[in-house]
């Protein structure tokens, strides 16, 4: 059983775009195995948008990493080692092992997966936390109606995809909006938007006009910056935002240029919008209705996924990096090791 | 019976505070009264900060006033001649006559008022559109629950002060925020908060978070401006802000100093805020469940009220630039004419 863990550090605060210099790779050791903890060698990191504010200082909703810790993250992961009641060597668990190849984790904490139902990476992405928030968003915050229409921003990402994909699903027209035409194309012709738009192309909010002829009433909110600006003016009376990320604002990009708080307060006001910030901790009781309803979807091929794979563990920052500047396509992930 | 009526009309569309300039007194011909009609003498005309927004050229909730046109508004009057069935002359009723002397209706725009409940110019104020604002924030946007604390906006003002009471009444820590000293303690002492901060005294933040030890549940959102931004640092995960109104920024000062957007979003995704507009015209239909609540606290006195009085039409102007400034206290009227 091995006693090391490759882990992934934070060397610095980041100001804007994380370089490498923020990242430190280091070999840590594990020490013996606790009494009821399982040891877990890494698959599959999953890389998420939230991360890049536990690197700042600041308070946000998860506590911030300190230097020299490990970055945090969800994985999945074989058991090699259990001193844990009900898990055995072989077993493939999914829990919040941080960037590392091997890691020790107390067994209330960490959840079994079922490889006959979906690839096991499937539990960091569309039967994940990914997945989650789209059907929480869809169908608790922005209360969507068949016959609604909603936008979905970064609408191939691993939130967004399944966003889409649901509010289709339950009768409404969905539009998408991502960078560029390969994400377009594939958001059209593999996830079944009605339309989407490339945010890098010139005006915007003049095609999601057209593309949006009765109006938007629900906005799925990841990104700020440039889609939110061009999606007000098409917003309806009474239109909800299910807000669960800025990631466009993350590395503080844009900031300076976003338009002023009290056009926004007015467009709130004038068009009785309601924005409703939300984060998926509040919502994971619902995980065992939300996979009874997904997970099916995804086991016969109905709800389609995409991974954007980076090999190693050591290649995790760049990853990370890509992600945050939309060089991604689908759920982001990282191979640590290999198969079980 | 009167032939034709005072009437203060739009002159030119303000930048920044309305000066007297913007508006233009004038006789105009009432003509035949119509059939379905009745015609009014004014004794009450209602001032009220949405009306600064109709005069901008720009789409809001309400059209623009025209160039020439008579400033909209809502008055309460004495039936001076009726060709409907079922108003007689010497009915107190209330429309939305205008800033004028005298006015012709359809007699489906008006509504009679019973002197015997309350003074009628109530029907402006504690018993009208500001009260049924103040109520439906409270109780349906708030969605207020016994044992939370509210912040509530302009806390002395016409909507504000109802706020505050029913806030209170229905067990809940109100923490008013209002301009100077005497309105502080006219909140405090008559209309019952457990605590009014005054924003023009320095450290609003520091001082709000001491008036409001337990964060604050509930954001009762009249101003925009440095309450707001006082505000949300004090804000609990999960508060809401019922957002009806933005008068600091009415008239364009502070937009530049606000703070951003990217800041006010993430603080909504943080601490998952629920950000609700409203307008009261969306629930006019609650009306008579409000005044069957609210009617009788009025009545014995248990509701206060507090009204700004200004003697006359040519008036208006002046005393409509006051409020936006703040100049007022509690609901501000125009008498235009004599009691009935």
């Amino acid at each position: 059983m091995t006693e090391t863990a490759r882990t992934v550090t934070l060397a610095k605060r980041p100001e804007g775009v994380p370089g490498d210099d923020c990242f430190a790779l280091e070999d840590r050791p594990l020490g013996d195995l606790a009494e009821g903890h399982v040891r877990v060698r890494v698959i599959w990191l999953s890389l998420d948008p939230y991360m890049r504010g536990r690197m700042n200082a600041g308070k946000s909703y998860s506590p911030p990493v300190e230097i020299g810790e490990a970055m945090g993250g969800q994985g999945v992961g074989e058991v090699i080692g259990s001193r844990a009641e009900g898990f055995a060597e072989g077993d493939i668990v999914t829990g919040m092992f941080g960037w590392v190849s091997h890691a020790d984790a107390p067994a209330g904490e960490v959840r079994r997966l079922d490889p006959a139902l979906a690839p096991v990476q499937t539990a960091l992405g569309v039967l994940g936390m990914p997945g989650l928030t789209a059907w929480v968003g869809v169908h608790r915050i922005l209360e969507a109606q068949a016959g609604e229409t909603a936008v979905v921003s970064a609408a191939t990402g691993a939130v967004g995809s399944v966003a889409g994909q649901l509010a289709r699903r339950h009768g409404l027209r969905a539009v998408g909006v991502a960078g560029g035409p390969e994400k377009c194309a594939y958001a059209e012709e593999e996830l079944g938007y009605d339309a989407c738009l490339d945010h890098r192309a010139p005006d915007l909010r003049a095609r999601l006009g057209e593309a949006a002829p009765d109006g938007v009433d629900g906005y799925f909110e990841n990104v700020g910056g440039v889609t939110l600006e061009a999606v007000l003016p098409a917003l309806n009376d009474h239109a909800r935002i299910a807000l669960c990320g800025v990631v466009a604002w993350y590395n503080g990009q844009g900031v300076a240029d976003a338009m002023p708080l009290p056009a926004m307060w007015r467009t709130i006001l004038v068009k009785r919008l309601r924005v409703q910030g939300f984060i998926i901790y509040d919502h994971f009781h619902r995980f065992p209705e939300f996979l009874a309803e997904v997970g099916p979807l995804v086991a016969d091929g109905t709800l389609r996924y995409r991974e954007s794979v980076t090999e190693g563990l050591e290649n995790a920052p760049a990853a990370f990096r890509a992600m945050l500047e939309g060089g991604n396509f689908g759920k982001t992930l990282v191979r640590v090791g290999p198969d079980a």
